[in-house]
């Protein structure tokens, strides 16, 4: 496969400084390098010259880390725009959802999408889930994505890597092709 | 909370005898009386006068199950429609893509949905996701969902309950409500 000829857009999803407070989002969160795998992936595709979308969560909930009102809205150091590189900001969790994402990516002819970042169930579950049905080829980066614990409809306590792995096993084969990062750098 | 009064109209989605071929999907589903109480559900709100849509699968696979050339594209025995209660054909995951799903909820004025049927981790996550994204006010039922066991990316297996179980953490609190039948009939 050789995926840079297929001019993929890279779409960094809310790697955002209001998921440093950790235990706000359920404590232990799995993947630390996530966010050092994903600048690796941005470096090489701004060598590449390929499409890149920076997408950042603004939440309507005031009292939300990833509020504007919030430090924590903040994309994390390393992560912001540069030069033209598109901004979309979103208010749910689909990058497609109240933005323009696709209208963008099919006015360029782009038909594949590589998605990285936070958090694993949540943002980039449903960007996945959306960006399949929508009729890209998606690759999914498995370590390029992160999540924290979460406490489940009876109480019980899941570990994030327990629901970053479930969910990998259900968009894979499904909606996105799962990848690791060196799989990924062997591609372009 | 009096449900009734926010004229909640039910989503059952997939509910097709293809997904009677327990190993084609994975094998070992989990809430084997999830049809029994989606049933109960569809006649609650037949009884109460409450909107009802029939969500079918169309796979455009030609070997899967839910292809139309397949017997198990069908409706399993009692939830074909009745009446004027329609039917929306869909190709992927989403019953809000492809279908104009919105647009006959939204000229209803159809603020809140409740969502069944089949598979939890697949078309019923993303359904469910997107509704809520869509500014939908949404309730998922719990007992009237089912999976199977999957595989993950790494070879490792997952059961059904485990996968259900993990979805319904995700999306509880995020996108929808979940709730059990017993939960849902106490505010009809």
């Amino acid at each position: 496969m050789n995926l840079k000829a297929q001019n993929p857009a890279l779409l960094i999803v809310d790697v955002q400084k209001g998921f440093e407070e950790v235990d706000y989002w359920g404590g232990n969160r799995n993947n630390p390098d996530a966010e050092d795998k994903a600048l690796q992936i941005l470096a090489k595709w701004r060598a590449l010259n390929l499409p890149i979308f920076h997408i950042q969560h603004s939440s309507t909930e005031p009292q939300s880390k990833l509020h504007p009102s919030h430090p924590g809205f903040e994309l994390k150091d390393g992560f912001k725009p540069q030069g033209e590189e598109p901004l979309i900001v979103k208010n749910v969790n689909s990058a497609f959802i109240g933005t323009d994402l696709k209208e963008r990516l099919d006015a360029q002819g782009i038909d594949t999408v590589v998605i990285v970042g936070l958090t694993t169930n949540h943002c980039i579950s449903t960007t996945t889930r959306m960006a399949g049905n929508l009729g890209y080829k998606t690759y999914l980066v498995n370590d390029a994505t992160a999540t924290f614990d979460r406490v489940g409809i009876n109480g019980e306590k899941y570990d994030a890597e327990t629901l970053h792995m479930t969910t990998m096993a259900s968009l894979h084969n499904e909606f996105a092709t799962v990848v690791n990062l060196a799989d990924l750098l062997e591609t372009l």
